[in-house]
C-alpha cells in the first residue's frame, strides 16, 4: 500500500502516522520527493482501511498495491478449485450447462422442461421460485410451492437444482436445494453473504449489473471467509451506455476472474442478451474464452411464460444450441458434465 | 403501449394477439405500415408485462408510452407529498438537514456529535448501526448496541434519528427508529421493500449506484403499493466512467423526480463526493436545483472514524457549511426545519 | 415513427401537425387514448427530424420504429458485403488478420515485423504514422515518413497496409494506402467521414469508446451515402465503470452488427485489453462469435516500443496466437486470408 | 510515479530499469516488500510514458502520483486565469451568459435573436454555422454563409460571437470569430487542438460525452503547450446508463476543474438536458456550484428550428431565465458581464 503525503505535511504528524502503521506490524519505506512524500507500507495490508488513512489531514492519496481479497485470490491458491455437485464437477477442465425456465410455473411445465433439457445434455436444472421483479405488479414467483415443484423435477430426472434465494431468513427452506443462487441485485447483500458463508452448499454468485470484478471477488470473500469454499461466479452482462441490447456481456470477466481467482466461472447469456437470437453467439464466445459453464433459460412455451419469455429458448432450440455447445466443448478439450 | 409487429406476421396470429389484449380490457388501434404494423394499446397498461408480449413470435418490439408506476406518479397525485416526522416537515417548501457520523461508535461520540449538529441547525441525526462494507475485513457496525446509542442520543437532544436497515428480519429491532434508511445496495431488495410497505414509518430510499430513475420510482412503488405512503428519495451519486471522484452526483435527478413524482427528494453529497472539500459546492447545487434536504456525514474526529472518515466533516466544518445552507435556503424562500 | 401528443393538445394544432407530416408524403394513423393521443407515421421517415418534431408544443415524445440508416441496413441489403483488397476478401465466410506495431518507428522495425507477421499468416500490415495521443508530451508518430516506411514494407512483403488518418486534409498523402483507418476518437468527425465517402478506398471505421452501435451505423451511413460502399467496422472495447481492464470488449457488437448490417466486422483485442495476456482469449471469443477478422498489435521489441508496448505481442507470441487462430477459423468453416 | 515490480523480477533487469530512469534525471526510492517491490520515481515525470514502462517484462503496474498536465495545472498557476474578450471578462469573479440558436438559419432569425438576448443580458452570441449531426440526412449548417450572418449580427448588436469549428483547415475562415468552440466530438481531435494552440483566440473547449476530466485537462494542455493560454472549459453532460434524460450534467466537474486548474468553466445546460424545462434548475445548480458562465440555446421560433428545437428556449423564456440568473449571480457576489 502506498500512502502519498501532502507536500506541506507537518513532520511530527508524519512521524505519528508512521508509528501508527508500525503498530499494525507494517514496515515503512519512506520516499521524499520534490512535490510529494510517499510512504510504502510493507506487510499484510488487507486489514488496513483505506478510508481511515485517507481521512488523515496530511494524507493526499492512498493506493492499494496488493489485492484486498485473500481466500478468493489465486496468488495464494494457485490450483483451480473444482466443486463436486451430485457427481457433476464444476471448474478446471469440466464444463456444465444449467438450463430451465426463468420461473417455476406448474408441475407439467417443470416435468416437461426437466426431462427435455436432461435429454439434450444439461447437467443442472434451474428455475426461479422467488423472483426479483422491478415492478410490484409483475408475477413474483410461486415461492415455496415453486421449490417443491423443483424438487419433484429433480426426483423425476436426477438433475441437481439451482434456484435463487432472496434473504438469509429463507435458508431453512433451501435445505434440499443443490446450488443456491445469489442474484445480481443481491451481490452486495452482506447479511445474506455472511449466512451463506456459514452453510456448506455451493453458491452461484451472480455479478451485479454495475459491480466491478474486484467487488465481485470481495463478495465471494465474504462467503469464503465464513468457511464455505464452494463459490461459483456468474457473469450475466453489465449495464453500460448502450441501449440496443439489454446488457453487455463482459467477456473479459472470464480471463480476468480466471487470472485473479481459482474459482469457477459460469456465463448467463440469456440475461445478458434479453433475447433468444444472441444466446448462441454469446455461448460460443463464452466457451472459447474459457468459461466453466453456461446458464441458459429454456421454456416449453416461451410466449406463455410468466417471466422473461422473450429470452427463453424453446425445447427444440435448446437441443440445437446444446448440440453446438457439445462440439465446441470437445474442440476445447474439456469434459462436458451431465 | 405500442406493440410493433414483424413485417411478415401471420394474420391469424395477429388476430389472436389482439383478442388477448382485448380480454385485458384494452382497446386496440391498428396501424398498417409498409415495413411494420403497429398496435396501439389504450387503457390501463400498468399490468401488461412487456416481456411476455415480446416473447410472442410475431412481435418485433414493445414500447411503453405511459409510466409503469402509479402511486408514485405525479400525474395521479399532482400535489407535493409532505411527511411530518416528529414535527419536522419534509417535502414541498420545507428543507431539512440530516447529519451525523457514518457509523455509530461510542456513547461520547454520539452525544458530542448529536449536541453539536443540533446546535448548528440539523433537523435529524443519522448514524449507521449496521454497515454494508465491501470487505468482510472492515468494521461492520455496532449492530443493536448502535441502535441503543442512537436512541440515547435522540433522548438527549430531541433529534429524530435516521438509520439503515439491512434485512426485513430486523424490523422489530427498528421499532423506535424515526426514519428507516434503505441503502443503495438494497434499493432492489424486494422482500425488504415489501416488508417496509407494511409498516407505517417514513422510509429514506437511496438510489442504487447504477439504477435508473425509473427503477427508483418502481422501488418506491413497492413500498407505496404495500400501503406505506411515506417515502423520501435520496440521490447519492451514480457510477460512471469517471475515476477522479468516487461517484457523480446526478443533479438532474432532482428536477426529474420532482416532475415525475410527488415525493420529497434528499441529496447526500458526502457519499457522492467521497471527500470533504466537495460537500459545500454539491450542497449549494442541490439547494439551488430544488432538493428538499441534505444528508451530510459529520464526525467529532474524522481521522479516527471507523468508517468513511475521508468524507466526514468535523464539527466546526459542519457548523460553517450549515451557516451557508441557512442563507441559501432563505434565498430560495424555503423554510429550514430543525 | 410514433408521435405521442400531450393529453391537452389543442385540436387545431394537432390538425396542423398532421398536415405538416402529410406534406412530407407520410400517412398518419391516429390513436386516441385516455391519457395520450398517438400518431403513427407511415412511409419513409429517415428524413424526419425527431428533434424538430419534439420541439412542437403539443408533442410529448417521439419514438422511431424503423432504423434511421438505409445504405448500411441489412433490411435493404440482405447479402453480406465482401470487400476485395489486393486479393484478400473481407466479409462473409472469409477471415483476415491485420497485424503490426502501434506506431511505425524505423525501417528495420517495419521490415522485421512485416516479414514475420506475413510468415505467421497475417493478411494485412498495420502501423500508425500519425498517432492520436492523450498527452501532447507523448510521441506523436513519424507522420509522412511513417507512411513511406509502411509503403516500403508493403513493397518488400506484398502485404496491403492499414493506417490511421487524422484529418480530411491528409487524403492526398494517403493515396497509396490500401485501407484507411478512422480511429475511435474520429468516429464522429463528420467532415472526415464525408471526405472518405468521396474516395473509393476501403475504410476501417473504429467504434468510439462510448458510441452506441446505432451511432456507429450512422457514421458508416455518412461514408456509404457519399458513394463509398467499402466500410469495415472495428470494435475495440467500450468505456464502462470497470477499472481493472482498459476497456470492455463488446462481444455483443458482433452479432448485433451482423444482424443490423451487411458490412464486415473486425475485432481489435489489443486496444480493448490494454495488455498482452488477454489477447488470446479475446481473439478466441471474437472468432467464435462470428467476427470477420482481428487486428492485433505486434512489435519486434515491445518493451522499447514508442507507443502501446504493454499491449503488443512480440513476434514469437504472435506466431503462437496465429497458430491458434488458424485452427479456430478452420473449425468455424471459414477461409483464412493471407 | 510508482513502479510496481513483479515478485520474481530478475535482479539484473531491475538494475537496468533503474539506470534507465536515472538517465532521465529521476531519483529512485526503492521499497522491497514481501510480495512486491516498488520503485518511487522522484523528479519531473510528466514526460515518462506509462505505457512504455508497463511494457517492461518485470513491471506489474505503474501508478502516476503527480498529474500529467502542467500548463493547465493550478499547482503551478495558483491564480485564476481571467480572459478578456471584447471587454467581457471570463473567469474568477466574473459571470457570462452565451446565448443564441443551435444553428444559424437566416438573417432575420439572427437579427431578432441577437437583439433580444442582448436586451435580456447575454454577454455573447452563439450560433452554429457548421453542425456536427449524427445522421448524414440531417441539416448540416449554412457553413460560411452562417459565419457571415453571425458577423452581421455582431456588427448590429456588438455581441462577440462564439461558433464551432470542425477542422483545422477552417482556421482562416474563422479569423473574425471571437471565441472558437471545439465541440464534444472533437475534444480529442489532436490536429485541431495543435492548430488552435498556434492561434491566439479564446477557445471554448467542450468536454466529450465520455471523456474523463483528466482527458479534458490534457486536451487543454495541447492548446496551452502550443502557446495559446486562452482556454475555457465547457461541461455539457456525460453519457451514462440513465435513459430518461439525454445526458447527465456532471455538476462535480465544476469544483474538480476549479481545484485542478486555473482556467474558467462554463456550463451548457441545454445540451445536457435535451429539453427546455430542465434549463432553469440546471442553470441554478451551475451558478451555485461556482461556474463562470452558462451557454444556453435560444431560438425565436423553437418549433421551426432546423436543429435542437426541443431544447431551445424562446425569447420570452430566455428573458425570464436571465432575470433569475441575474439575481443568483448577485447573490453569489459575482459580476455579471454583458
Amino acid at each position: 500500500m502506498i500512502v502519498i503525503l501532502k507536500s506541506n505535511a507537518d513532520e511530527r504528524l508524519v512521524q505519528s502516522l508512521i508509528r501508527e502503521f508500525e503498530a499494525q506490524d507494517l514496515k515503512i519505506h519512506f520516499s521524499q520527493g520534490v512535490n510529494s512524500t510517499i510512504l510504502g507500507l510493507v506487510g499484510d495490508t488487507a486489514h488496513v482501511d483505506e478510508e481511515k488513512v485517507l481521512a488523515n489531514d496530511i494524507v493526499e492519496d492512498v493506493r492499494r498495491i496488493s489485492e484486498p481479497y485473500k481466500a478468493a485470490n489465486r496468488r495464494f491458491h494457485p490450483m483451480d478449485t473444482v466443486i463436486d455437485i451430485c457427481g457433476r464437477k464444476v471448474g478446471a477442465g469440466y464444463f456444465s450447462v444449467i438450463a430451465g425456465p426463468c420461473s417455476v410455473e406448474t408441475q407439467p411445465q417443470m416435468e416437461t422442461v426437466a426431462a427435455s433439457v436432461k435429454e439434450s445434455g444439461a447437467a443442472f436444472l434451474r428455475g426461479g421460485a422467488f423472483k426479483p421483479r422491478t415492478s410490484p405488479y409483475s408475477f413474483q414467483g410461486l415461492e415455496n410451492e415453486g421449490l417443491r415443484l423443483l424438487l419433484a423435477a429433480k426426483k423425476a430426472t436426477g438433475l441437481p437444482i439451482v434456484t435463487e434465494i432472496m434473504s438469509e431468513s429463507q435458508l431453512d427452506d433451501f435445505a434440499d436445494v443443490d446450488v443456491i443462487q445469489v442474484g445480481a441485485r443481491n451481490m452486495q447483500n452482506f447479511r445474506l453473504l455472511k449466512a451463506l458463508g456459514r452453510c456448506d452448499k455451493p453458491i452461484l454468485l451472480k455479478r451485479g449489473l454495475a459491480n466491478t470484478i474486484e467487488e465481485l471477488l470481495m463478495s465471494a470473500e465474504y462467503i469464503l471467509a465464513g468457511g464455505n469454499s464452494k463459490v461459483i461466479f456468474c457473469e450475466r452482462g453489465i449495464r453500460t451506455f448502450e441501449t440496443c441490447i439489454r446488457n453487455n456481456l463482459d467477456i473479459s470477466a472470464i480471463p480476468v476472474l480466471k487470472k485473479q481467482s481459482h474459482l469457477p466461472v459460469i456465463i448467463d447469456p440469456s440475461h445478458a442478451a434479453g433475447n433468444t437470437w444472441m444466446i448462441e453467439p454469446l455461448s460460443r464466445a463464452a466457451i472459447a474464452a474459457g468459461a466453466d459453464g453456461l446458464m441458459i433459460e429454456v421454456h416449453n412455451n416461451p410466449k406463455a411464460a410468466l417471466c422473461d419469455g422473450a429470452q427463453s429458448l424453446d425445447l427444440p432450440q435448446f437441443a440445437a444450441v446444446m448440440a453446438d455447445i457439445r462440439k465446441r466443448v470437445a474442440f476445447e478439450g474439456r469434459e462436458l458434465q451431465g
